[in-house]
Formats: structure tokens, C-alpha cells, sequence
């Protein structure tokens, strides 16, 4: 019988790649106007090294970037990149009506739970400006910072289901990467879903760890295993 | 012969004093409506009680305040102020159109300089928010952090003077706070302007450092020292 469903954050809830990309895009837009001696093309291209260089939770990609093309570092760049990437991130970062819809009718017949990799005040601060407060709180929310460890560490995803008294085979899991979310998932007995969203829905599928693949959050709803319970 | 006039930033060319406590009252309304358990007045109490033991760069102010209230922490509650605090902020933000014409003709005539306490990404952040990059620069902005000399360390004052072979008597400095701001600029001999806002614009006058005393930026058009000139 099933009982919950799991859900990762972003590019599973929230279309994370397209939003950040928007924001970054709008930031290098920015910074050149103000002075960042590069087109947009290659900034964007050196932006992107950076990025993978350093990882997302780096805090000082924009001065990367004005270092490598002015020289020296330019505060007046600088900050008019990262207050661009924040307005629009911001902005973009509102409650989605098909997902909180979707999520309501789930919640009438199943626990829900996030299982999300990232800084737990990064992770929360999306959470509230999403409107998915409504359902989910400090009880059923498991952010890898505060749990200790990262996908794929099995011990995180054990975490959630002993801590609810949960077996891996009463639990549905629902996310976007098959390294991270599915194959751990899977290896646990759960029924695993894939959502084909952000960077990595172009990844090669692996049918041993895929039992479902959807593109939006509410094809959920329709899926047989949700639908005739 | 005066070549130039520093100011200070935080309740001298904007009201901080003013947006924190607009930002502050809205959070903890907002918190108050997503389950804290407080009355407004209580909880504002209590949040200024907060930030006076931890000091204002702290970034736990609102967790203690709900782990006060409630007995434990609540990330949707904490993250719901966190959210509103800065949405405030960000909208208050924005540049001044006496301000920026102020400074704009005291460029013509006059050095600018910024000399300013705090984190140098949280200042950054709001002179660009301000529009005040117009005239501040790396070269022309002085903040603490970077410097690794507060307020009212005379050091942080001569590291300005040095860098551009200026003396104590070719500078007027404008500042709020007669500890921090004017007895150090006094003691290097500049000329001083107490500017009245915000939180220590009651406190008592000391005619030995405070030349002259403004109530809005404009005034400083005003004065002999400078309208003579």
C-alpha cells in the first residue's frame, strides 16, 4: 500500500534551471551595461565555468567575472549583477497554481515529504516564496545540510523513512536526476517518477530505476498507481 | 582649502533607521499571521531585545524570536519574516532624487568619499540598490570590513587621507553619530556635519566636535563653507 510521496525541490516543483538561467542571463545583461568589458555571449559562456568550477553555493561568481574580463575587481559591477540575479529570482519565484492544486489532492489521500540537496536557509527561503509552506514544515522537509548528508547517500533518504515509521515500498518518490533521486530510491524498493525537467532531462534513461516519466508535476494525478488507489 | 566631503552612508544619505524598522514591523506581522505566538507589540519587544545582545549583521535574529514564542523553531515562520523583512527592504531601497542631485553638485565642485561601518557585500549591495554607484567606487568607498578598522578607529580615517594625500583640514565629513563619526574626523581636524536622522539624531549635542547640524542632505548646499567656496 502506498503511503507517501516523496518529492525533491527544485527542477521537480519549481523549473530551477530555466529560473536560474533567466536570472543569470538578465545579471551578465546588467553587468555589461555597467561596465563589464565582454559580450554577452562569452560572459555568459565564462559565467557558466565559474559556475561549474566553483559550484552553485559559491558566493562570488560575479566577481569572478569581472575579474577575469576587467582585471580587476569592480564592486559597481559586481552588486548590479547580484542585485539583477536576486530581483529577478525574486520574481520569478511565486506560487505555482498546477502545483499547489496538485499538491492539495495528493495531500487529501497521501503524507507528502521534500527530500532536497542544498543550504537549509537557500532551500527554505524557495519553500516559503513558492507558497509550499502549505505543505510541507520542519516535520516532513529533509534539506541535506541539516540531515548531514547528500543524495545519492542512502542514509538521507533512510532518515525520512525511519523517522516516519515509512518502508522504501510504501513510498512513491518523485524527482528530476537518476544518479541523485531515482537510483537511491529505487535501491530502497520505492515506486520512483521521473520528471523530465531542467538540465538533466536530456540524461539517458535507465528503465531498471524508472518506473514513471512525466513532464508536468500534474500528470501525477493520472499516473495508474496514483489513480486507483 | 576644501577638496573634499566624505559621508557617511547608514542614516546619512538614507533613512536605515526608518526602512529597518518599516521591514522589521512587516516581518513580524507576517510571522504573527503564519502561527507566532505573540501580539505585535510583544514580539517587537522582544525582536529589538534580540538584536541588541546579537548585533544587527547576526542572522538569527528571527529564529530566536520564534523559538521564544513557540518553543521551538519553525522554519515556516521563520522563513515567512526572513521573505517579507527583505521584500521590505528591497522595495525601500532605490535611489533618492535629492540625494542624487545634492551629490551631483558636489561632484563638480568637491572629492566624494564614502566611509562606511559594516559588511562590505551588505553595503555594496545597498549603494547600488540606492543608485549612489553614480558616484561611489572602489577607490572613493571605504567600508570597514575591507579595511579591517571600525569605527571610531582613527586608522580607518587615515587610511582614506593617506590614499589620496589629503589632510584632516582639506576634508568636511557627514555623518550621524557623534562617537563614531564626528569625534574621530574632529580629532584628524575636518570639518563636521552632524546630520539628524534616525536613531541617535536625539542624542545630546557637543558643540567642540559638531560644526554644523542638518536635518536633510540638500542643506549642505546651504552652508557658508560650501556655498562660499
Amino acid at each position: 500500500v502506498i503511503r507517501a510521496i516523496i518529492f525533491d525541490l527544485d527542477d521537480t516543483l519549481f523549473p530551477s534551471t530555466s529560473f536560474t538561467e533567466t536570472a543569470r542571463k538578465e545579471a551578465v545583461k546588467a553587468m555589461i551595461q555597467s561596465g563589464l568589458k565582454a559580450n554577452f555571449e562569452e560572459a555568459i559562456k565564462k559565467l557558466k565555468e565559474i559556475i561549474k568550477e566553483k559550484g552553485s553555493n559559491y558566493q562570488q561568481h560575479f566577481n569572478e567575472l569581472v575579474k577575469y574580463f576587467n582585471k580587476k575587481e569592480d564592486p559597481r559591477i559586481i552588486f548590479k549583477g547580484v542585485m539583477t540575479y536576486h530581483n529577478i529570482k525574486t520574481s520569478l519565484l511565486r506560487p505555482n497554481p498546477k502545483v499547489i492544486e496538485t499538491l492539495f489532492y495528493l495531500s487529501r489521500r497521501f503524507k507528502l515529504f521534500l527530500l532536497t540537496d542544498g543550504l537549509y536557509a537557500k532551500q527554505w527561503d524557495k519553500i516559503v516564496r513558492l507558497g509550499l509552506d502549505l505543505f510541507f514544515n520542519e516535520d516532513n522537509t529533509f534539506i541535506s545540510e541539516k540531515i548531514g548528508f547528500k543524495k545519492p547517500d542512502l542514509r538521507l533518504f533512510k532518515e525520512l523513512l525511519n523517522k516516519n515509521n515509512l518502508k522504501g515500498e510504501e513510498c512513491i518518490f518523485v524527482g528530476d536526476r537518476i544518479e541523485k533521486d531515482l537510483i537511491p530510491a529505487k535501491k530502497l524498493n520505492m515506486i520512483t517518477v521521473r520528471i523530465l525537467k531542467g538540465k538533466y532531462s536530456k540524461d539517458k534513461d535507465d528503465e531498471r530505476v524508472v518506473d514513471y516519466k512525466i513532464k508536468e508535476i500534474d500528470e501525477l494525478l493520472d499516473l495508474d498507481i496514483i489513480k486507483d488507489l
